[in-house]
């Protein structure tokens, strides 16, 4: 078994930088829901994509939501996990959504249509790694190139 | 692009019980947090270890929870996930620990004292997966062998 050790602020955003799926958790009516999603960094946000009547088109306006990255290599019993949370904001100014779309478009890999932009600026990032002598970036099987 | 499609609730099941690690929703006063745990499924419960005073011991006790498992297959932008909610409770019966790790002791990767045995008795197991053609299980890089 390894030890578990916090990573840097630096670290965490890096990794949630370099991601394209995470999960976002939001509070419901009926308890705490997790959904999976395709993600961008713009800024300091973290921006997904979602139609106005899922789960989070109905609970995230917002809210303040939890979002996570994480990287498993099984075989080692290793990994890391990055959680960054804040109030979640509907980008409906065109100027803002141009920005988005210029820094990166959030491409979901699901069909459909997904015409609500939701951006949640981490005001809390924080993560943890087990074990040392690793980079946690390498158990990303894809990295995004920015 | 590829279309998302809702999994059966045995394909659920089957995707559920053969993970090792999952994360676990959980509203707090301050909103709501995700944590990353292994887990291992006994009956119908999924059952994780913690420690009283982490925020799944201070917050999870008794509470409903969302707990999430996943598979991506980045090179094909495909995957799956399936997510199990229900409350949760923590097994203090001595009867009922010793089932749990007869069948199977949840072993946390991290080092530390786990004494919190958290079970989650779901009442609602749904799950999606994009494309078709292709074994979610397939996606999982070690499997609990049962």
């Amino acid at each position: 078994m390894l030890e578990s050790a916090e990573l840097s602020e630096s670290e965490c955003e890096a990794l949630l930088r370099a991601g394209i799926v995470g999960r976002v958790a939001v509070s419901t009516p009926d308890g705490p829901h997790i959904v999976p999603v395709n993600y961008a960094v713009v800024d300091s946000r973290v921006v997904v994509r979602t139609t106005p009547y899922s789960v989070l088109g109905s609970n995230a306006r917002g809210a303040v939501l939890a979002f996570e990255v994480d990287g498993f290599d099984h075989e080692r019993q290793r990994g890391w996990s990055v959680v960054a949370r804040g109030r979640s904001e509907v980008l409906g100014d065109a100027e803002d959504l141009e920005q988005v779309r210029k820094v990166w478009e959030p491409r979901p890999w699901a069909s459909g249509t997904r015409s609500l932009y939701v951006a949640i600026a981490w005001t809390t990032i924080s993560g943890r790694r087990l074990g040392s002598g690793w980079d946690p970036v390498s158990t990303l099987p894809t990295r995004r190139l920015v």
